[in-house]
């Protein structure tokens, strides 16, 4: 079958269903007028009682313009529709979580902040998806400030909570410590922007960030297309290196990227430090042709994709870390999210063909989530 | 149980439910990554194809901000929730829609009309709900006019076509026609305001509408509280009639009550024409007991609670309409309301104390859905 197809027969990844099974007079009475009126007044008198006598404790929105979808791009609202539905599908599948998606014509910052913040009374949490860059930094920054529910982008905290537990199993292996290792990460978007935050938290001294235009390099503004390059550019490159890929990667220990396919070239594979790691993240298509990394000496290489060991897969954190979340009933913490890296890293024996644990390894989703719960 | 106890017990009225039994990585990687990119662009080429590739088709929105729930009044969304919770059971339990509760925190009619604007990519129906009038009627006109999908205000709509209904086989009861008698309309906000220029289009040409300040006459400008009372004042009151709601009744042949309890004296129907009707509708206290209204002279008395006869109960009309429309995929235009007016009353043999079927006669349902999916 074709997903097309499939789609078309099933007509929709989720349904609304009931939690009785008869519908008559007297539990109408009970479940709508009059008996509804008590339970209204209850939850006017102290909004808490929402998370008691309405199914918002467990429902979560997933939220997107669709400005920035897959490989896609910027499709729009309708065509991350079915994106979105599949996320909701997800959140019940690995977490029994009841996630609705909501999929909005208004793209402007101020606009999705303030739509987003009004539609809080009905859920008890909000995943944010698939909202580009820059846009999508100021737009979590301020709902995590501004509403009282844990809010979470998941191309943001989610890629940089599984690619820190993978960087974390793969220094293991290959026996360095974050202190003296050199990291390249590629594409300051979204996830990478958040990479290079949970490195530097991590330990890592030596960071080297690259975009459009080369090595985000303070000294230089042009390789910076906006603020948050400009804050990365000052966090990072404690060398002053200027240029392009190439010569960031000379020496390295990691190379991570979250950019475009078949960007890295092997030869630069080859003058990697020695046990150089690769995570080409990019999808559908990977920096690099993971066979032609390895062949070129990378020690470890990890994907997107699920057709190759090592998925750096979001699927791992966010059930779990959206439901733990959700259960403390508070904003979503660094600590929270450290947790969840020790959880999925913990979750595995680590093996050069196996840095992180399968998504459909049922532990990993309930480490990840009594530790979010559990965290300081 | 009392309605608190089963409310906790339930944790919500409404799940998320999946249309698959298991999900293995196959059935992932059509749904999902990378099967649903395929999808997620047919959607954007051609966002009708959103209504055959995912849930929408049959997804409809409940919306409140909680500013005028039933009898309770302005108690905000998170009191609204239950309730909304409540109206999205329905719409599953009599029409099998998918309906997901949206309880706004924003209060203004331009904010809501923006926010519900926004949310059209994820809904195939908008049902408004237990908004207060006058901002009611504004948010309802342009929503309608300005989203490609079907909007429908359950207080404003409902009622009217229930009440109409409930009307039109009061009148083949008393053997009367509705070009001669004389209706009096207590109470002109949402449903009052709809009720009266139903009964314009159903041919009445005397009706006397009486709000807060006594009789509307145009005349009078002080009886007006808002544009529309003014409106319904110039559509009215053909005898010029000043005064309360007394001197409205005398020599009435109909009293249709959307207001409040305990307002009609038993004496006041003693002075309406023969064969007087009374729907005393306010909720949970009707504006005369029934059953004094019925000693006093009453020869058809109905009201909305479901503890008496002929209870006028917007539940017979708003999960067939809103299937009815949405299978349409069209605006919701008067033809399709007076379809569902004709449906109802047609679903029973008029007695009086029977002038329109039970909400829980599923052929009702069935009914209204084919004359408003059949609607010129």
């Amino acid at each position: 079958m074709n997903p097309l197809e499939i789609h078309r027969i099933l007509r929709g990844k989720i349904r609304i269903s009931l939690p009785v099974e008869k519908t008559d007079k007297e539990i109408l009475s009970l479940l709508y007028t009059p008996g509804v009126a008590e339970v209204a007044r209850a939850c006017t008198e102290n909004p808490e009682n929402t998370y008691v006598y309405t199914s918002r404790w467990n429902t979560v929105a997933v939220v997107s313009d669709g400005s920035a979808v897959l490989g896609l791009g910027n499709i729009g609202p309708y065509g991350a529709l079915p994106v979105m539905e599949g996320k909701a599908f997800l959140f019940k599948a690995f977490a029994n979580l009841d996630a609705f998606p909501i999929c909005l014509s208004e793209t402007s910052e101020g606009k999705i902040i303030e739509i987003v913040k009004s539609l809080e009374p009905s859920f008890g949490g909000i995943n944010l998806e698939d909202i580009a860059a820059p846009k999508c930094f100021k737009i979590l920054e301020r709902l995590s400030e501004e509403m009282d529910i844990p809010v979470f982008h998941d191309d943001q905290q989610g890629t940089a909570v599984v690619v820190s537990a993978a960087f974390l199993n793969a220094l293991k292996l290959v026996g360095k410590r974050a202190e003296e290792v050199k990291v390249v990460v590629s594409g300051i978007g979204a996830a990478g922007y958040n990479i290079v935050r949970f490195l530097l938290d991590l330990g890592v001294r030596n960071i080297v960030a690259v975009d459009r235009n080369g090595i985000l390099n303070e000294e230089n503004p042009e390789t910076c297309l906006n603020e948050y390059h400009l804050e990365i550019a000052r966090l990072t490159n404690p060398e002053g290196l200027s240029g392009d890929l190439e010569v960031a990667l000379a020496g390295a220990d990691f190379f991570i990227g979250v950019s475009r396919g078949n960007i890295v070239k092997p030869e630069w594979i080859k003058k990697m430090n020695k046990k150089p790691v690769v995570f080409a993240l990019a999808n559908p298509i990977p920096e690099i042709n993971p066979l032609l990394a390895k062949e070129a000496g990378a020690f470890i290489v990890a994907t997107g994709r699920s057709d190759h060991p090592n998925q750096v897969n979001n699927l791992l954190a966010f059930p779990g870390i959206m439901k733990g979340a959700m259960e403390r009933r508070s904003r979503i913490t660094k600590n929270m999210l450290f947790s969840a890296v020790e959880a999925i890293a913990n979750s595995c024996e680590p093996h050069p063909d196996r840095i992180i644990p399968e998504a459909f390894d049922e532990r990993v989703h309930q480490n990840v989530y009594h530790a979010v719960k559990n965290s300081s």
